[in-house]
This record gives C-alpha cells, sequence and structure tokens, in this order.
C-alpha cells in the first residue's frame, strides 16, 4: 500500500477472500483503507464493507458519497444492503435509496427497513427461489435458472399457491432426482417450517437451531411468502447474544472489544463499577451502625471479606443457571418448586462451608465458641437467601418483560453483599445477645 | 401414552417433528419414554435419540439391546452414528459395530470413532457428493442422483482428482445452469476453503463463521478428501463454547443445568465456594496480622466491602474483555502495551470512583481528613491493580496453552480481594504512619 503500486496490489488483492482483507482494512489506517477500496470493483467491495467492524464500517461509509455507497448497495443482497443503509444518519438514507437505480431491489430494500432488525423481518432477505404448485418439473428447472442468478445459495425452493401463500418446500435435489413432466403439486413436501415476519430475532434462532435448519420461510399474517433467512445471519445473532449476556454478567454495558478506545471502555465499565461502589459505601453504612461490634467484636470484621465473597459467589451461580435456563426455554414448572429446590441446595453446600469455616476459625483463628458459631450459622443463612435471590430476581425480570441477563454479574453480587452483611451482623446480635 | 391406545398414539406422534417429540421424551419418565420409542420406526427414532438430553439418551441405550442400538445407528449419518455410540462404554461398543450390518457404514463409522471429539475428524460426516474433474456435466447429474440418496442435505459437490485430491467446489446450482455436455473440469470452482481433520473444533468453527460457509470439506494431510462438516455441528459447537466461557465466568463447572439434581448442581457449584471461601479466611488472615487497624482505625475495616467489591468487579470486567477477544483472535499485539492501555484505563477509572468514595466517606462518614485519603489512595491503586491482573492471567493461561475462560469469576474475584485488602492496608499503614 504505501509505494502505491495499484496494477500489482490490484491482482495479489483480487486473490484473496473478501473477508480476510475486510480484516487487514480494519488494521489499516483510515486513508489506507479508502485507497484499497477506491481501488477494487464494487462487487468485491461491498463484500469487504460489509465484513468490517462497524466502527470502521462507519469510518469508511461517510468518506463515500451517497452514489457511491448506492453502488455498493446495488451488489449487495437485500438483507445486507438494508442493514447498512439503517446505520446510515437519517437524511443520508433518503439520499443513498434515491441512487439505488434498480427499482426492484429498490422497492424491496424500503420494506425491509421498515421492519424492526431484531425481529425476522429485520433478518429475512427477499431473495428466494420460489415457485407455483401448478408448475411442471421441466418449467421449474427453466425458471429456476433465471431467480437463482440473483440468490447467493439456494438452500430450499419454496413453494407457493396463486395468492402467493406458502405451502410447501422443495430441495433442488428434489427436482434433480423428479422425472421432468411431473407436476409441483405432486412432489413437493407440505410440512414446511416458518416463521411471522414479527417473530423476535432469538425465537428464530432458537426455531432454526432446534430443527437444525440451514433457511427459513418468512411469511406475514396471512402466511404469504415475504422472505427466508438463513443459518449464516442466525449464527451471527446467536453469537451476539452470547457476548451480550457474558459482557452483561462481567459488569460491561454496550458491545466493547479489547481494542476500543479507553473512552468507549470507561463507558461500559464505570457505571457498574458506581453501582458496585454505593453497595459498598450501604455495606459501611450498615457496619457502622453496628457500634458493639466495632468496640468489643472487631474480630467479627475479619471475616465480613468471607461472608461477602460467598454471598457474591453463590448469588451470581444461581442467577447464571437460571438465565441460561431461560435463555435455551428449559426453565418451566412453578417458581416455588424451583426457590425449593434452590433452598436445599443453599442449605447442603452452606453446611458443607460451615463445617469448614467453624474449624478453621476455631482452631486457626482461636476464636471463642459464639463467634465460631456466628460465623457458621450467618454463612448457612447467607448462602440460602443468596440463592434465592439469585434465582428469583431473573425469573421475575423475564416474567416482566426484562432481559433477565441484567440481573447477573455485579448488580446481583452487589445486593447479595448488603443483604449478606445485614444478616451477619443481625445473627451476631442475636447470638452473642448484645 | 397412559391409556397405551397405540395406533391412536403412534398417528399422532408421526405428525410431529422428531425434535418435539424428543423434547416430550425429556418431560415422561424412562418406562413411558421407552414405550413410546418401541413404538415409533427406527427412522425416526434414531432422529428423536440423537436430540434427547445427554442423560436421558444415555437411560435410553441402557434400556436397548445393541441390536436394537444398532439398527438405529444404520439410520442415521455417519457423523451422529459415530457421536452416539461414542458415548457408551466401551464393552458396549465393540457389540454394537458388530451388529451394523452396512459394512461401509461400519467402515466409516469405526474410522470417524478414531478421531478426537473436538477435532474437524470428530465433528465431520462422510456423507458427501463428490464428481471427478473429468466427468461430464450430464454424467454428473446422473451418477449425483445416487449418491444424493444417502446425503441428507447437498450443500456443495465436491470436485477430486483421479487421487481422490480435493480441488475444487460446485453448487447444485451451477451444474443445473451449466450445458449437460460441459467438463466438470471446465466449470468447476478450483478456489474452494477446506480443514484438516486434526484441526480443532473451535477453528473450524472461526473459519465458518469468517466465511459465511454452509459445509466445509474436510482433507488429510495430502489433500485428500475425507469428509465434510456442515453448520448445524457448527451452531452446536459454538453454543456449547459460549455455554461453558459463560459458566466458568460464573463459577459452575462441567455442563449443568437448572433441572439437573442437586447432587449434580452441588459438585459443579461447590469447588468454587470453597475457593471463595479460602479468599474470605486469607483476607481475615491479613486483617487479623494490622492489629493496630483493629484497636485503632476499626473505621478502616467498615469499607473493607467497598475496596473488595470493587477489586472484584474491575478484575471480572478486565478478564471478560480479555477473554472474549482472546475467543474472537482479536487481541493481537505485545502485552505490555496492553497492560499500559489497562493502566491507564484503571487509573480514570480509579480516579472517578475514588474521587465520588472520597467526598461520601468524608461528608457522610465524617471521615478524618488522612482516612479519607486512605480510602481513595487505596481505591486508585486496587482498581489498576485489579486490572492488571484481569488481563494478565488469561493471556498468560492462553499462551501456556490452558483455557483462558479457567481465570474468570470466583478464581479472579478472590485474588482480586485478596490483593486489594492487602494493599489497603498497607496503603493505610504508609498514610497514617501506624
Amino acid at each position: 500500500v504505501a509505494q502505491q503500486n495499484d496494477k500489482e496490489l490490484q491482482k495479489l488483492l483480487n486473490e484473496f477472500h473478501y473477508a480476510d482483507i475486510a480484516e487487514i482494512l480494519d488494521e489499516l489506517d483510515l486513508e489506507a483503507a479508502m485507497y484499497v477500496i477506491k481501488l477494487l470493483d464494487s462487487e468485491m467491495t461491498s463484500d469487504i464493507i460489509m465484513e468490517l467492524d462497524e466502527d470502521n464500517r462507519e469510518k469508511v461509509l461517510k468518506n463515500l458519497s451517497a452514489k457511491e455507497i448506492a453502488e455498493e448497495i446495488e451488489e449487495l443482497d437485500t438483507d445486507d444492503a438494508a442493514d447498512i443503509i439503517a446505520e446510515l444518519p437519517e437524511e443520508r438514507q433518503q439520499e443513498v435509496i434515491s441512487h439505488i437505480e434498480d427499482e426492484d431491489h429498490k422497492a424491496e430494500i424500503k420494506e425491509l427497513l421498515a421492519y424492526d432488525e431484531d425481529t425476522a423481518g429485520g433478518l429475512m432477505a427477499k431473495e428466494l427461489v420460489k415457485v407455483y404448485e401448478t408448475w411442471t418439473v421441466a418449467g421449474c428447472l427453466r425458471r429456476i435458472r433465471g431467480q437463482a442468478k440473483d440468490v447467493t445459495r439456494v438452500h430450499s425452493i419454496y413453494v407457493v399457491d396463486k395468492q402467493n401463500k406458502l405451502i410447501g418446500r422443495l430441495s433442488l435435489k428434489d427436482l434433480i432426482v423428479a422425472k421432468s413432466d411431473q407436476k409441483i403439486a405432486d412432489i413437493y413436501i407440505s410440512n414446511v417450517d416458518s416463521v411471522n415476519v414479527h417473530d423476535e430475532a432469538e425465537d428464530v434462532a432458537r426455531v432454526m437451531q432446534k430443527y437444525d435448519l440451514e433457511a427459513i420461510p418468512v411469511v406475514d399474517n396471512n402466511q404469504k411468502l415475504l422472505g427466508r433467512i438463513t443459518i449464516d445471519d442466525i449464527v451471527d445473532v446467536m453469537k451476539e447474544e452470547a457476548e451480550k449476556d457474558y459482557q452483561l454478567a462481567a459488569g460491561i454495558t454496550s458491545d466493547v472489544e479489547a481494542d476500543d478506545s479507553i473512552w468507549e471502555l470507561t463507558k461500559a465499565r464505570l457505571p457498574w463499577l458506581l453501582i458496585g461502589m454505593f453497595g459498598g459505601i450501604g455495606a459501611a453504612t450498615i457496619i457502622t451502625n453496628f457500634q458493639t461490634v466495632m468496640k468489643d467484636y472487631a474480630i467479627l470484621l475479619c471475616f465480613v471479606p468471607l461472608i461477602q465473597a460467598t454471598a457474591g459467589n453463590v448469588g451470581v451461580q444461581s442467577s447464571a443457571i437460571v438465565v441460561q435456563g431461560l435463555a435455551n426455554d428449559t426453565i418451566k414448572g412453578e417458581i416455588l418448586k424451583r426457590l425449593f429446590k434452590e433452598f436445599v441446595l443453599g442449605l447442603v453446600n452452606g453446611v458443607a462451608i460451615a463445617f469448614v469455616a467453624i474449624i478453621i476459625s476455631h482452631f486457626f483463628f482461636k476464636t471463642e465458641y459464639l463467634v465460631s458459631l456466628t460465623i457458621g450459622a450467618a454463612l448457612i443463612t447467607v448462602i440460602i437467601i443468596a440463592a434465592l435471590i439469585g434465582t428469583f430476581i431473573p425469573i421475575f425480570l423475564d416474567k416482566r418483560g426484562v432481559d433477565p441477563a441484567v440481573a447477573t454479574g455485579p448488580f446481583i453480587t452487589t445486593s447479595n453483599d448488603i443483604f449478606g452483611i445485614l444478616l451477619y451482623f443481625l445473627i451476631a446480635k442475636l447470638i452473642l445477645g448484645f
């Protein structure tokens, strides 16, 4: 790039896969990236732009005119085209759309832009191969040759009736194996899974994964065929979901990466640290309110970290299992039954941990008999309560339509810290009688 | 099921998708599940068994004779067949294999069983459609009709030379669009991605996702075509990976679900709680060693939870970002540069948190000037150190070939707790001069 040897670079880059070029461009500075993009033809650059990191894509698009973007868009499938336009600022969207020359493509992209990006409509592409039930196999193959040019990969051929209602599917294999004078109506498979255009992306992912589908047709409320979703888009949805849940559990909001700027990373991390800080201030308030402890039982304060760490760990474990179960749709049955199970589990773990802790505190720290008892009793109680809170809150949020993943990580840890320390001192008061 | 009305139940179940029946059977007790399985024919039950929960599948297989299992296996693709056999106890594996009647199928399954399950070889299926470069399009279509019967979904047609070396690919679409007297050698696409049979499953997933592939051929060291991997298996790999990382971050080992037994859940959770407990005991040891604090500066003890929560949260945030970056292969460049960035980030976050904490402790808790300073200085130091530890340990483990995900969750929290509290008291000693 440095030497600006256009011809050779062009030749070299044409040998690469667009995903590899995108990866290289992500590493280059904007000027060099723009230089490479202008060098290649739009068939390749449109795919490259699609594969760029979102931040870099935004910068590259800013440096292209509306007409140039429209040219890239013409090369893309409708779903990718709509995604890119949706990323542009409002005014530019209209400008770019007005530059698209292919009227059909333009209308389809406009249609897709109307759907919420987290629904089946936001994921689907208009490109698909469809046949009418009245056609013959030979006629079908002829027409498919025409339709298939626009479709990168033919997964399934969708069979529709005269009203464009989805009635079945066929694979290319079925067509090839069939005799050429057979009617489609006689050979199609009427058992076809489909999703509604307003279904949530996560639900589409679940259906496709459960039935091992590689493409699924999208229909409207009247069963009319609108588009199709392919597994590669679903893989991206699944990955984003998993990463989002993981980051929420770790106390990071918004989708950041290790290479983002310090400012981006601070915005994603600092709010959660503040939550934790206010939790810590809350704990300090509780402790200062137990004056007797601070004067006569300072030894109890030494075990605050133990109580706190245990409460935090148990809460995170319980909430993670529930959040994962909710995501996989395996959490069924009554909430009371689940809480009872968590109670028993907490009791088992609590007794085990308390037993070890009492022995250690008694022999190693030589604490008084009643102090050891306090620590043990507090551990059992705290583990049970933390497990119940960790289980209850995600289920509760899910029932209220809130993403349960927000209730993992620092959120659950902080609330359990405060509850844990309060319980610890209340139990101490009870047992030690101050 | 209760009424044992065979005929009607049979009719009813034949309407369902096998994945739905598997879901129903997962809810039933073993006796009822076995009853349903015996009722249906093996073409359907083999798919159902494949979709069952692993625990339930084990139970069902225990209740089938080796011959019955072999019959189910005959209906499955080689990759699924090998997976099921691999789950059986050693002695039964041989017995089941000996009952497989189709010699080709038997040989292929045996071959697959030899590969490590976490490699491309462990994921691939032997079923694929391949053509020789010397064939014509018409001859090709004829032979594909034969081969395709055994292949559930034709993704790509692989083109090989006389030595069975992979030289290219073709889609069914290309074949249909081509003229029937053309030679394969003239129309195939020579640019074909493939993976080595010994490549790790995670790397295969990364390649397929990067290039948006739906199937990838698997070759040996001599480029000979051995099998192919389809995206549905990769989706499962990705999902398992994500769930495992999530559980490790939450302090849960081994793949457990909300519905597992209390014993299973305890086994997965208790070890991590013990780690946390020993961390708490370590913290208690540190505190008791600072006798002066306990006597004269008991107010400092009130802020231990604040220090501890902050250290824990920062460590988890840093390690999560690194672990995710390592999983996505986006962590490049020098480790020192990354640690420096984390240092600056820690400094920024630390100053912000310390500022708020000093104000609150001064005005709300009316702490002495020097005590407030101690808390603020400790927070900044602890945040920086926790960020560095959280960044360094996963990268270090990854370089040593250990899964960096083990260094998230309770592991990082516990070590940061101890470091944090130790630093807090050392800084107190320095500032307050005791």
